[in-house]
């Protein structure tokens, strides 16, 4: 088995190429264990959660939204990133975006996993919840001003036959469905 | 439901930011549906994919490695980018990935489903498959010379261990590990 120094890339150089309000890129020199260099293009992020929210009929809760880089709309978990101020507790992020994104609110929250999502160039995490015991909130907090969201319960065959269509095709929103299906199956 | 024409946003101008070997940035200002205008931070990505490879002894085959956006080294599915004159053949680059990266070729390939990794900001799009009656070849196709690999190969129980533990965690590998607990389950 080998060491963590015979894994590790020293970085050598670093040169700031972008920082915008979700991303920042950098590109790093880095020294390989074997002496030699290579460079390594890095996407750095704040973090997000997602949230599997399963109704009290047993559906699950997707948000449907546009999604620039696909140039198309897609059906996904509700999600969002974690603010400043938020880093420490990603469970009052899971609850912000929940509200703000379909207007309910959960009594049972459930810490399932966290997961970096591209972890070939970019360092974002995402901190996933499992909630339930749903309740539509009467004045829910508001959804951010440059989101168009629309909220859709599924069956877990519903939410298979839109996998086949490939409205849901974002890694959180497959993983999401396949736990909740072993959470029915076990 | 709402129409596509009340989801879409246009791209009004876009500013080449990077154009890097793996990913190309750049920020697109758009006009929304309700008639406001924002900023979208963009990462293309020419896509990759991800290798579900189940040894004939039914444990799965995984790979350690540095992952320099993590700063540390973590164990994961065979996966890597679609190269060059592979872009409608995304088999043919598991096939590739999964000899280069571990030494073994599979005599029978299942997909399984794509996805994009992080549509929020990026269209990487990873196709993953599922690779069974796996034999080990003797003169394998070399890793890329700026890796370090190191293989495992896993029961489903010690895979869940490696959870826990913090050492498989990225969104490909831990949507693999449930497709393949919901094989066995099923």
């Amino acid at each position: 088995m080998r060491q963590f120094e015979e894994f590790e890339e020293k970085t050598i150089a670093r040169k700031n190429i972008f920082k915008g309000h979700v991303i920042e890129v950098v590109v790093d020199d880095v020294l390989l264990p074997d002496g030699k260099t290579a460079t390594r293009e890095l996407v750095l992020h704040k973090g997000a959660v997602g949230i599997i929210p399963i109704t009290n009929e047993g559906k699950i809760l997707l948000v449907k939204q546009f999604r620039k880089p696909l140039e198309k709309v897609i059906l996904e978990i509700p999600a969002g990133k974690i603010d400043p101020g938020e880093e420490t507790m990603p469970e009052k992020t899971a609850r912000r975006e929940l509200e703000e994104e379909t207007g309910f609110q959960a009594d049972t929250w459930t810490y399932v996993s966290s997961m970096y999502l591209s972890p070939g160039f970019s360092n974002e995490k995402m901190y996933m919840y499992y909630a339930e015991k749903l309740a539509r909130v009467e004045n829910p907090l508001a959804q951010d001003d440059d989101e168009v969201l629309e909220l859709y319960e599924l069956t877990l065959q519903e939410a298979k036959a839109e996998i086949e269509k490939g409205t849901i095709c974002d890694s959180k929103t497959l993983y999401a469905i396949q736990y909740w299906e072993l959470q029915l199956v076990k």
